[in-house]
């Protein structure tokens, strides 16, 4: 039987972006879905039907939800160029900052955006949250290696491409600064290199897209509550 | 060298009882230390610096937290009596509902709690929301095994008995209900079926420490901010 293999995501999600991201350091060929996020379609709907999110990875017919799930599946069913470490103990730590990384600072991170309704007090206290939550994933990144999977790309730099690359644009957008490279200057070096890395190039959405989604689609929303 | 292998735990919190309950099923000897939550010890402080909180488990002095990363290190490292399946998709479906139950269930559960402050609508309310969270769960459980693990003790089992413990007590001692058997018929089952199994019962606090921990410390500081 021909392998069937579809990515249903959206272009800007960080999320979907990322088992993408997985499958190309993979070489694995896949059929992508786009989904219009305030319209999702009936088959998204169906095949994720908790949560009726992006990613969903669909395998011979099998949905699979959750980037975290999805990425582990990846990375068990094809073997070539893992993105978790072999022994158990550097994969319980790449797991525990995957898991920080979407619980802790992702969290922080939306209370930042979202403070935009309540006044310029309320988003430099949560700017502040969302740094010390930050500070914590700069301090787990070893300066003798250039990503967190050593000298190869693994879970902790798939999963942290929020970080490197959706961060540093939707803060501009926004008019705060959380990642700085006098603060986080581990991180700022891993970004670079983590961007200048040539599959991660082909799934970065474009820079001016991203920007514009953060100002109309995100700021408009938050200070519209004001106004 | 031998192992050493220790548990830092509170014997009413369902996250490390899962720990201990995984380690039990694969006959892994370890040592347990209580932790007293509101005066948590430096040693907990430091093997969780993020969290500080239980459970962590320390394997030859590295330290391991937050009990899902917990337990896929202890199905990695001890290969007998596997916690999680064999085939990389029916692995990838333990996970998701293993953590629904974290994310979605649990949180609902929490906010159902915590509404007891804001009166009776928005109890109800928060126990509707929580019950529609349980009815994934409930959908999950194939009516032809024991476990959702199949006939032995699983991953979503392990995590689950949240659900079929703490729950009926905690709701008991709160005054509403979300478990019931007349609305989930299946998850009233299995949670008889997974209470009645003798590692199982070698983890469970006793009822009245339970119910008091949950009339004393919940109820009185819900009710507290009303007063």
């Amino acid at each position: 039987m021909r392998e069937q293999l579809q990515v249903f995501g959206n272009r800007l999600s960080p999320f979907s972006r990322r088992v993408e991201l997985a499958l190309k350091l993979k070489g694995i060929k896949y059929q992508y879905v786009e989904e219009d996020i305030p319209n999702k379609s009936h088959l998204l709907r169906k095949y994720n039907p908790l949560y009726k999110k992006v990613p969903v990875l669909v395998h011979n017919g099998n949905p699979i939800a959750e980037s975290l799930v999805i990425l582990e599946y990846i990375d068990e069913h094809w073997k070539t160029n893992p993105i978790l470490p072999q022994h158990p103990l550097d994969r319980a730590q790449a797991r525990f900052l995957a898991k920080y990384i979407d619980d802790k600072f992702f969290g922080a991170w939306r209370k930042a955006v979202r403070s935009q309704r309540e006044g310029r007090e309320k988003v430099v206290k949560a700017v502040e949250e969302a740094c010390k939550a930050l500070e914590a994933v700069e301090n787990e990144l070893n300066s003798n290696n250039k990503f967190f999977g050593g000298d190869k790309i693994g879970l902790v730099d798939i999963v942290g491409i929020f970080i490197g690359y959706w961060v540093p644009i939707m803060q501009t957008a926004l008019g705060f600064e959380i990642l700085s490279s006098h603060r986080f200057p581990k991180l700022s070096k891993w970004s670079e290199d983590l961007m200048s890395h040539s599959v991660v190039q082909e799934i970065l959405p474009p820079k001016p897209d991203l920007f514009a989604y953060t100002q109309t689609r995100l700021l408009s929303k938050n200070l519209g509550s004001k106004l």
